[in-house]
């Protein structure tokens, strides 16, 4: 990242996925006073959305799942938070914070809570050994890296299709491996310099740097490989964060490995569930609310030490 | 307790408590096909009931407590499920599970869940070293014991008055020491052998065994103490449950140390919570339900290994 970024947006609290725990934690962080960025797609939560009935949510029984998301959606928009579409690939930690990046936009926040949801990708052979070591997910971010050089795009969306053409304006050559069906591809007109291959990724090629990508029948060379898909895995989104077989590894108090960033909701592991969320959403808002405010103790007391020194 | 107890209904999993937390998991314990026992008060979350505006329950804002509250109780009785108002006064690990004891009724049960509610209650000095060596919660249970001999009973409710009047009956001798207001004593006549004291009671005398209680001015000498108050300590209610500062100690799955044990909602600790409280109780059901399907599983690997031998 450059020694200074533009940043578009301050947060006190970003909440990364607008499932249902994400908008439980933005409502809770809302009620005690913090700036609210909520971070996730139009759809916020898939499994939410299609679910025919649902029967344990206490207080609201005897609705479809589209019914009970609409109607957390109208107490988060009641409460004055709006969903920011933009979608975040990485949380970095700097001064005073941190820094989350979404293409080629940058948010600050002093507290982050991943909600992301379940994650249902694997990640292929290798790929999260060579993460900044030759394999990237935001063209957007890495993609000047490689002018005038070779790079390999693995799309499994419609956004990596779009990826693959805005980096054949800076590499040198970009072969296109697409997992994207035909029909969510409408509309979009590749670009001639993209060289496409069939085939499905296996693994990522390398040894101290990644040198390609192996396919079932073929390997590939390139300097860099960028892999776009739907969801971001939690260690790729906030490097360092410990996670376990089970999901991101939280206490009671949905604190993370890493102070000032806690998690709710599924991405915390099981049991997938609609209360568990909500519930887990409430305690990650208060608990970044009891460490911001811990935060703005702390530097109250080094202030008045300061002021005590120059008297 | 006798050998054999007359047990008036089992199920697969008692729940103990039915605010949020309670009904959560009645409700999730319900949908798994689970035979469910909830015990509580007519009187389920007085905290609840008196919140004048509640806004961070997700989907459900500006509700008063008292209306939440409603929504609830109507989804458990949409349900079919049905609170018993039965005070359980203690859990005992018995043959197939737990038998819970509520005054002079029995009940037993596979699993329990203990959702209790927050505790504002201190117990009073050595009443806890006591249990079970002369100091009682119970006056219908541990009544007998003292025919013909010296009691004291602690009234902190009109429940106490009661047991007063029924100890009187059995022991020669009952001292009533009453921090029951006038107004809530309304209606209860006391049995003239009754000798009233007045005092504020801070401690249990005695040695291997209880000998008596120390108010503030005096000391009462008696062979046995009933305490009778709202709230039943955790680990008076489940002995052998550990309990830190914070609450029932319980791990991510809301399991207790003793197996097929579970707690949620507030008594596990803070945050003080709907959203917490709620996403505990299902949490709580659904491992309840993965512990008993586990045993069911083991039974039936076992019936099929004597199967075997049998051929």
């Amino acid at each position: 990242m450059a020694n200074e970024l533009k940043i578009t947006e301050e947060f006190d609290i970003a909440i990364v996925g607008c499932g249902p725990a994400g908008l439980a934690a933005a409502i809770n962080g809302a009620i005690r006073k913090k700036k609210i960025g909520i971070f996730g797609t139009d759809f916020c939560s898939p499994k939410l959305h299609h679910a025919p009935h649902i029967d344990n949510y206490l207080g609201l029984p005897e609705l479809t799942g589209d019914e009970l998301r609409q109607r957390f959606l109208a107490h988060v928009q009641k409460m004055g938070l709006k969903i920011n579409d933009n979608k975040v690939t990485g949380v970095y930690p700097s001064e005073g914070g941190f820094t989350l990046q979404s293409r080629d936009k940058f948010y600050q926040a002093k507290a982050v809570i991943i909600a992301t949801g379940v994650n249902t990708v694997k990640p292929i052979e290798q790929e999260l050994d060579y993460l900044g070591r030759g394999v990237s997910y935001c063209a957007t971010c890495d993609g000047p890296l490689y002018k005038g050089k070779r790079v390999i795009v693995l799309a499994y969306n419609r956004e990596g299709l779009e990826e693959a053409n805005f980096l054949a304006e800076i590499a040198a050559e970009v072969i296109l491996v697409s997992q994207v069906k035909e029909r969510d591809a409408a509309g979009i007109h590749l670009d001639e310099r993209i060289k496409q291959i069939k085939g499905k990724p296996v693994g990522i090629l390398g040894e101290m740097w990644s040198t390609g990508v192996k396919l079932e029948d073929q390997e590939l060379k390139a300097d860099g490989i960028f892999i776009i898909r739907d969801s971001v895995l939690p260690d790729q989104l906030v490097p360092g964060l410990n996670v376990s077989n089970q999901g991101i590894e939280v206490d009671r108090h949905c604190a993370t490995n890493i102070p000032g960033i806690f998690a709710a909701g599924d991405c915390t592991g099981m049991p997938y569930q609609l209360s568990k969320a909500t519930g887990e959403g409430q305690v990650a808002a208060l608990s970044a609310v009891k460490y911001l405010d811990e935060l703005k103790n702390k530097a109250k007391k080094e202030l008045a030490n300061w002021d005590r020194g120059r008297r």
